[in-house]
């Protein structure tokens, strides 16, 4: 029942026995977010540090929360309020954690690659959050227990993903997830937002919204950053919207018992009209339901706790 | 032994029953608060969000102390380190909060009506924490539960609260407050910080500090907030406390048996001289005390939890 | 098995005894940590305060995992979001703090003298971590606890300190508390960074590293404290290195025997070289591990808990 990963960096080269062991116990802590009492024990006295040097409400208070029903002590550590203000460096940082013998740490950083640099610095178990451009597995995972639990399966669905593709660690850490677990997606946005050279990831590219949409069971759009604008890789916001922002009128592209998700926050009217992402096709609450009960799934499993 | 409300959002429309239960219920807690130790486990497994949009330190320790005594997880949200920087919406920020399957949000936010809004956009329990100028009715609560637990009662002792009347959220509750409870209020300030209408209140309005002072048991001094003083409706600081700031010189005014009371923090020197402040007539760190009471109370009563 | 002190105010005037139960205590908790599950019940229901007025990761973090190891409970406090920007005194702080009945208050302020100060207004436990020039006592224990750990005792071991001893309260705090446990010490640094008198210190003072090095069984660095050059005490930082900073080549100067400490962070090539900071004769990763054992010791014995 243990996982064959140590530390979830990524889901790039993850098994489909790991992703269904995760998500099969995160239908359990499901079950458990349904009761009065959302508390168990099994990770009772072991000590995670969440080390967060981008800021994240959401994604930081799903970890807390999840640590916390899971009966573990969080440690919550940001970056404006740490000795990198005093220079120290994150090998530093790492190793003076470990010191204090911490169990677990999740980690979100600007930079891609340095939860798996931890894991060269610690024996603690290192779980990614989020890191640069890279990758963002928790939030996949998230995906694809939303989508399976609304489907019933994963295995030959079509998703599509719209939004600025190039630089979204989402799109990306879905593409490897989804493709392990024999799902067909595909990728859309502006052709100066998407991946020159797709086929590592699996997945189909078009710029063209309506040849995503038509034939997808699940239109996933990304939240568009605003403060990327400026790097002239980006169509003005009035003009995203038009192209591929999604509202009731659009939503007839979609087959009828197509979804909508997003990993939020949503910029409403932008990427998505406020009655399409409030509306009964769209999962977004679901989403961050089922996020607490990932996220509970990969610290029960790799934290070594005791039966659920 | 419930209560008919489901959440707290202010005082204004609660029944004499219902403060009457919570006060009762917080000198249950009061007592535990006095044993070695304070914590119970009537709320282990409940998380509570404390949702603070405007820094407060008092407010947020009491009511984070009086979660842990009640052995509830809190969680800290402040709007500084929140998606509020990502321009998400309020609904959209307690609408994720509930997805998380949150049961009480502590929500404190510099606009009036915040809190009755959340009730409308979640199934959580919503305990305001102080709206804009609207209420604040927990610190009306620990008020009035200072009072009684000082008098034996409240119906028909005389208070006299003095200061900004006019944007003062603890003088609104505890004006609903008292008049229910059947205690005598006046309201005493410049007039051009006094309420035009005051009916509404059910309080006598002076702008006179003699006349508000010589018959009163309880004197409420508000806080003098220095940053408004740019509105030009506020008098100088100095002439503010000639008028209204109590020395023991003006101490004489009152009654030999009245008290001095205060929310907190104290401008010493301004609203209230220091050997006042900490004087024998002064029970402000009782109302530091009560307010935890008060707090667990609340907490406990709208949580659903077991017997204390 | 208690200690003489009530409150941990710093190292100057405990006695032997009180450090030795102190030393004891913490290796006891130093196995505790080494088990997979490191929580103990012995402070369930106590309620400490981190009241942070200078930030500070390490530090704090180390207290928060000491006490929520010991089961107690941590409300963290820090400056920035406090009452502080509203004009409140340190006592009226202090005061509310204990009216909302807390057992403890762990204290760090850039002011010396301020844990003194506030143990005349409150009743609570005031434990030192830090204040301005003073003290820093669970740092110099910590770091008697690391030698004694390596040298299976403390008497009669030579120790230098070398650094900005004039304005070092780990220096300080080391050199009471050493004398006291029969050390001998040496302080040593550039001439306008050492303390005019150093009699009462009981420490021996240059300015000469060879002589503090070539027969000491520690050599302790002291971090650079970059903002301080200003102030025109400080030599140019190439030639506090050249002179002071220990890389492979002054590591010769040492008894073969001697180990390395620093109190972190580290300034890597400044104070000590990479390759001596992460050699072999390095403790200072084990000084991290037994700050947390340290500062569960003196929670415990000051708190009151049951038997650990």
């Amino acid at each position: 029942m243990g996982l064959a990963i140590q530390h979830l960096l990524g889901l790039e080269g993850i098994s489909e026995e790991d992703i269904t062991t995760i998500l099969d116990t995160a239908e359990r802590f499901h079950e458990v977010l349904q009761r009065d009492i959302k508390q168990v024990p099994t990770l009772r006295g072991k000590t995670v540090v969440n080390l967060f040097y981008e800021s994240s409400t959401r994604t930081r208070i799903s970890f807390e929360l999840a640590e916390k029903r899971l009966s573990a002590s969080p440690i919550n550590f940001s970056a404006t309020t740490s000795s990198v203000n005093k220079g120290e460096t994150l090998r530093d940082t790492i190793r003076n954690i470990e010191a204090m013998k911490i169990d677990m740490v999740v980690v979100r950083h600007h930079a891609a690659g340095v939860p798996h640099f931890l894991t060269q610095c610690t024996d603690a178990v290192i779980i990614n959050a989020g890191d640069g451009f890279h990758e963002h597995p928790t939030q996949a995972l998230l995906d694809m227990m939303s989508i399976r639990r609304h489907f019933g399966r994963l295995r030959g669905l079509r998703v599509a993903i719209v939004g600025d593709i190039l630089h979204s660690r989402v799109a990306r850490s879905n593409a490897w997830g989804m493709r392990t677990m024999g799902v067909k997606l595909t990728l859309c946005g502006p052709p100066t937002l998407l991946p020159q050279h797709s086929e590592a990831l699996g997945a189909k590219i078009t710029d063209n919204l309506e040849e995503a949409a038509r034939e997808t069971d699940v239109l996933m759009l990304l939240r568009l950053q605003m403060e990327r604008q400026q790097s002239g890789l980006f169509p003005a916001v009035r003009e995203y919207r038009s192209r591929y922002g999604i509202d009731l009128e659009k939503m007839r592209m979609l087959p009828e018992h197509a979804i909508i998700m997003h990993p939020g926050p949503v910029n409403r009217g932008i990427e998505l009209a406020s009655n399409v992402a409030d509306g009964p096709r769209s999962i977004i609450l679901d989403q961050v339901t089922n996020g607490v009960a990932v996220r509970m799934a990969v610290l029960y499993l790799l934290g070594g706790g005791d039966n659920a």
